[in-house]
């Protein structure tokens, strides 16, 4: 091991708003060994997800982060040291390594980094991990689209919904993105093929959606929430189908807000909304990887990657997918793979 | 004819609040004459439904009634005299017959009275016509429950929720209905089977409902929509769902109201909340008239009618579903059956 100690940020006060520096305390402790069965794993890469907030604040689909432990993170690294005929030293290896510079794991929580030729590492958190298959089962196994129909994704420029978009595209869709910069809008537009976009920010949604989607809304993916959900219900069509795949617009509130005022129309035109979280899809990980690398092989899919140097700023750094600062995938590099 | 003029109820008034009688211009005019493949019908007996308001308001799932028009109105009728092969006169006939006295009809646009022996005629309307279908196939269908798990239904004493309770039951599910009256409470528990029921409006039903489902929600069936709707999604299971098949709670608001606080839980538990129209099963309406007669003919189902006499108190008689008044399946007598 090359470092003496092991930095880590833990959690020690649940957040009422936003998740930020606050919650946590940023302290050394020894570098653990592996016992039995186990490997040390030196942690190269995290992800950074809005559904992180979710774990510190409280239980939800997977039981609260306890006080007073390690951040749970998303993370590629390096095995250091093996007891686990599973894995060797060198070996790239993911899992939820968490908010630390090293971490013992059970050979059987942790698994092989498997990307394509040339591809960098963070690809394993984007495109070929839990990102790409959040976009590629939420679209085709949740919303089960036909080709023609019309999609929505708000969030449309964040590491979920810019695969969802020229997934898309791909399947044959009509697709109209919702971002929060002009910047974005054009990135979808003019570099990922989305039909169209909308500026939330300066722009209004109702109208440019209208027009954007003359034929209504068959499928709506939505990220976001809030009144962008209020205004897509609006807009649905006969037995359309909305995944709630996040909804950040709402994740620092204290009390839920109320919910969109046009429900009524999921019974009126016989729609279906369902709510989906990627985990349920863990063993079917490599279905979606194949299906992507096969798209970006024939160079049909585009990614953005946006890298924070340094695991002292990952507070900090989470926010910025609050605010939407963040341009691509959000990616802590905690030590620079060798 | 045995009558020389027809009476009915045309809309004259679209409802921004209540749909009442103000909506309504009663008027007398001739008997019309069938044409070439056209039946004269009598009106005998008209069901209401909640639905009917928004029929009025505007278009919906259908399109809206046009004002001047006779209201438009499920019936039972007997045809008086006929210019189509299909029917004979005497033949009892149910189809879109209007709020009126009289009616011609393209043969197309009615069929046959269907019912078991012994059935009384308003059975047509109920239990064996559109409230049997809405309660079978929104359960069956659409929820797909499972034996032993937990059902809860609102407007639970209504036409459609007793219905659905039962055949709940009937399928092996814990059935909690929600209901407006100790009286309405007592005969879903007392008479229909159900485990459990709670007074909406005298008890406190979040902490009621969460006593008598103790694992949760696992299928909801809504007719009502607002708090109980918010309430229920709070309590859902993993993979729960929600058949909307009714919001009176709002139809008489000029603006909807805002959606449930809990849609959230929708993403987290995984769940799926659909609309349901049971016009959509029209040419399956056999099949839920089949199971129900079986289900019937073995004692495993009861049903109430609440039948108000006389084509001039339609207007007023609507009223009694909004306010939860009626008794059970509300049904106007035009004329006697002979």
């Amino acid at each position: 091991m090359s470092s003496a100690v092991n930095r880590q940020w833990r959690l020690v006060r649940r957040p009422s708003g936003p998740l930020d520096a606050s919650n946590f305390e940023w302290v050394a402790g020894p570098v653990p060994a592996p016992g039995d069965g186990e490997v040390l794993v030196r942690t190269l890469q995290l992800s950074l997800d809005p559904t992180y907030r979710s774990w510190a604040a409280g239980e939800t689909y997977v039981p609260a982060v306890p006080i007073g432990a390690v951040m749970r993170g998303i993370g590629v690294g390096v095995v250091d040291a093996s007891r686990s005929p599973a894995f060797a030293p060198g070996d790239l290896v993911q899992g939820m390594l968490g908010w630390q510079e090293w971490s013992v794991q059970p050979a059987r929580a942790v698994s092989n980094v498997v990307l394509p030729p040339g591809m960098p590492l963070y690809a394993a958190l984007g495109l070929f991990g839990h990102i790409g298959a959040t976009a590629y089962f939420g679209l085709v196994d949740v919303a089960r689209p036909k080709a023609g129909e019309t999609l929505v994704v708000t969030g449309a420029a964040g590491a979920v919904g810019s695969l969802v978009g020229q997934i898309g595209r791909i399947l044959g869709l009509r697709v109209v993105g919702i971002a929060g910069s002009d910047e974005k809008c054009a990135w979808l537009t003019n570099e990922l093929g989305f039909d169209g976009a909308v500026n939330y920010r300066t722009e209004p949604v109702r109208s440019r959606l209208a027009a954007l989607c003359p034929d209504g809304i068959d499928v709506h993916f939505e990220n976001v929430g809030g009144e962008l959900l209020e205004i897509a219900l609006s807009m649905i069509t006969l037995r359309a189908r909305v995944v709630l795949c996040g909804l950040i617009a709402q994740y620092n509130d204290r009390i839920p807000p109320p919910g969109p005022r046009t429900l009524g129309n999921l019974l009126i035109k016989r729609a279906r909304m369902e709510g989906f979280i990627v985990l349920d899809y863990a063993n079917r990980f490599a279905e979606a990887a194949q299906a992507l690398a096969a798209w970006y092989a024939e160079g049909r899919l585009r990614y953005r990657v946006d890298i924070v140097r340094g695991l002292e700023l990952a507070p900090s750094a989470l926010s910025r997918l609050f605010d939407g600062t963040n341009q691509g995938k959000l990616i802590v590099e905690v030590a620079e793979s060798s």
